[in-house]
């Protein structure tokens, strides 16, 4: 089921690092003529950032219903993730030292929207909203101008980005958005990270630029795996698995179950919702390669199951599910009962819709807060602390034959005072 | 000032690919022939594994004042460590949903420690202690055994590996120890995640399996920089700044201050110093290639420096450092007033000494128990929620196409009741 991460060709790698280099090193003037060949598009540097008016007009061509829609989701998304906000601490020491860890965010994060449609409203508010809740005070995005000369970017992403809260927005896609995102040219400010999709000269770059900048983690095809017993209703299980089939001919929808017979209506009713699905071809391509029912003695034993896939997607939807919640190990996002279609999760509810793919949920989450913050340690070692402590890091530096780190107490000590502590630490 | 990250030659990615693919394919077979190798030492699966009888050998070879200086910075370290740990939590909404995070910590973790003189029992303790506190558990370290037929692996090691928890200890190191904590063979189990410091094989063997397994960030050679003014110590300084520079050639120890005074104070204790240290052969080469003083107007300025910098470490020895705490962005570890020598930090006081270098603190955090968790997000939608919302929820996913998703929702609208809120979103 473990599916390759792709690496791209020879050509595409040697592309992209052309695309970098010359942005890094001739900024605006590259990407602009870049942005012309690629996008079709011959722009001013001063032309690249969407301004105010654009802003104002793509508000006035979609629907208030769907302004309404895309409010209401980053609402929800806001309240999620605003609880994942930590504070920086201390921890205060009788001795007088203080000991501690200062949570900040990141200054400036760089947000990639493809174009054409791959650009999704959904996924512009699940990278940016983290990155705003997490108090980043400058949010870029940047995506690429629609190619045969039109002037605009789709009003729907440029509306959802400003309900999430992006701050600058550029004309700008590719390869080399992503070098002016990593090393800035005159018009677009160098960032700290990058995240967002994109295709694979986009993946490359990111990949080309990770060390001078932050990136996310490429995300893998969809995944969703479906554990439901003869409580469930076999539409909506069908359904669900179908959501997430027609993302992508690499998506994978799986099936487990205790019960032969609900695996095969779950399977009569997928047939019978494929046929009347407008994105079938993809789906059913989906279905075919990895597509899978299995069936299971229990649902403990599904769990199992489960866990050894550990799935970007997964619904448990059999009685009481909550019961089981403690053995699931590994998911990257778990929905409960029936009503917890997965779809629910992708646009509205409020947790990330990025969540690791490919088994990685065994060691690695959704995108939350977390991924926007940086932690500095704090120490503040008192006189009496390192008159007692001292001998026992000399010791320990002495031991490892750094004599420079055990002479940099020792000076101290010698000058201030004999240590407390000669024989070993316990205060 | 930024240091290039080695990638290896072509020829040491070729020998590692052979390697990792070979203990992937044979297991023991192969990790068992690689060891006799490049490691001198013929062993049987058998003998892979460090006994409980080798470990007590250990406490009987070391010094007592050691075991007792190494139990009290593991203590430490668990203490700050603790400080770090989250709950999973709810957020439960009046319509009856439920959202949450699960957090949970990784179910097997591999600590690498090299060989000779590479192997610090204080690197053994910061890698492991996190993962220990995170709640890990299985904890696994290899190292290589000693080239030349010597049964042992260093007693100080094996003492501040049980010190931090270590729950399993091998005798394998390079790429081919890299390759079974990844793939697993008969003896080892594959573990989650694969952290600790090594050569450049180990370095691109970590690489190779990325993605099997997580890995930890590589990290550069220390960096040092000390804001100090005119209240500060030279020979302090002097001594921290050098206790950096002997780790590595490729060390760097910048010194920004606002008095000329000061600087040359500094600069002839460092001379001074320099010339009585044990390795002042490494410390001159990387004061000559990395070292620097600069000179700014005030505090403020050598601060602005120090965020461009984004040191590793960084001192800030001036008169009430606590009033410019606020003011430093990018610093992994903070230490303020004299008395907070670095490597109080690196042995003693409890927060992690792995810390990012070359300048990725704008980005990146210390080790801590973060890197040891993983978060699904929890996502139990009620009948109700699902009623209101709905048609909201259609109207995000048709708006991108993906009409499967939206028949996901609506196939339980149609048989559950109709939506109550059609017009969008606002609840």
């Amino acid at each position: 089921m473990r599916r390759e991460v792709e690496y791209g060709s020879p050509e595409q790698n040697e592309a992209v690092r052309a695309i970098v280099k010359a942005v890094k090193e001739q900024g605006d003037a590259a990407l602009l003529a870049y942005t012309e060949k690629f996008d079709g598009m011959k722009l001013e540097a001063a032309s690249l950032r969407v301004t105010q008016e654009e802003l104002k007009a793509a508000y006035d061509a979609v629907e208030p219903s769907f302004v309404q829609a895309i409010a209401a989701a980053a609402d929800n998304i806001r309240r999620f993730h605003v609880r994942q906000k930590r504070n920086s601490w201390m921890d205060l020491q009788p001795d007088g030292s203080l000991l501690g860890q200062i949570i900040r965010p990141l200054k400036r994060v760089g947000v990639y929207v493809p174009g054409g449609k791959a650009a999704y409203p959904s996924s512009v508010l699940m990278n940016v909203i983290p990155a705003q809740v997490a108090g980043v005070p400058e949010i870029v995005m940047v995506t690429p101008p629609a190619t045969g000369g039109k002037a605009g970017i789709d009003p729907y992403i440029l509306v959802a980005a400003a309900e999430a809260g992006v701050h600058e927005i550029y004309r700008a896609g590719g390869a080399q958005a992503i070098a002016a995102l990593a090393y800035g040219t005159d018009t677009i400010a160098p960032v700290d990270k990058i995240c967002g999709p994109g295709n694979i000269y986009v993946a490359l770059a990111k990949r080309e630029v990770y060390g001078a900048v932050d990136i996310d983690s490429i995300a893998g095809p969809s995944e969703i795996a479906v554990l439901a017993d003869d409580s469930a209703d076999p539409a909506y299980v069908a359904a669900d698995l179908l959501s997430q089939a027609e993302h992508d001919e690499m998506a994978s929808a799986i099936l487990v179950t205790p019960s032969e017979a609900f695996a095969q209506a779950c399977l009569a009713e997928i047939q019978r919702q494929l046929a009347e699905l407008p994105r079938r071809e993809i789906a059913s391509a989906a279905v075919e390669r990895y597509g899978a029912i299995i069936l299971v003695d229990s649902i403990e034993d599904g769990i199992r199951a489960i866990n050894r896939l550990a799935p970007e997607h997964f619904e448990l939807i059999v009685e009481n599910p909550m019961n089981y919640l403690g053995l699931i190990e590994n998911a990257g996002a778990i929905f409960l009962g029936p009503y917890s279609s997965e779809p629910v999760g992708d646009y509205y509810a409020g947790p990330n819709h990025i969540i690791p793919t490919n088994g990685t949920a065994r060691f690695s989450s959704p995108v939350d807060v977390d991924d926007f913050i940086k932690k500095s340690s704090l120490i503040y070692y008192s006189k009496e602390a390192l008159l007692w402590n001292g001998a026992t890091i000399m010791e320990l530096a002495r031991r490892e034959g750094l004599e420079g780190h055990a002479r940099a107490i020792e000076i101290r000590l010698n000058k201030e005072g004999k240590a407390g502590n000669q024989d070993g630490g316990k205060q």
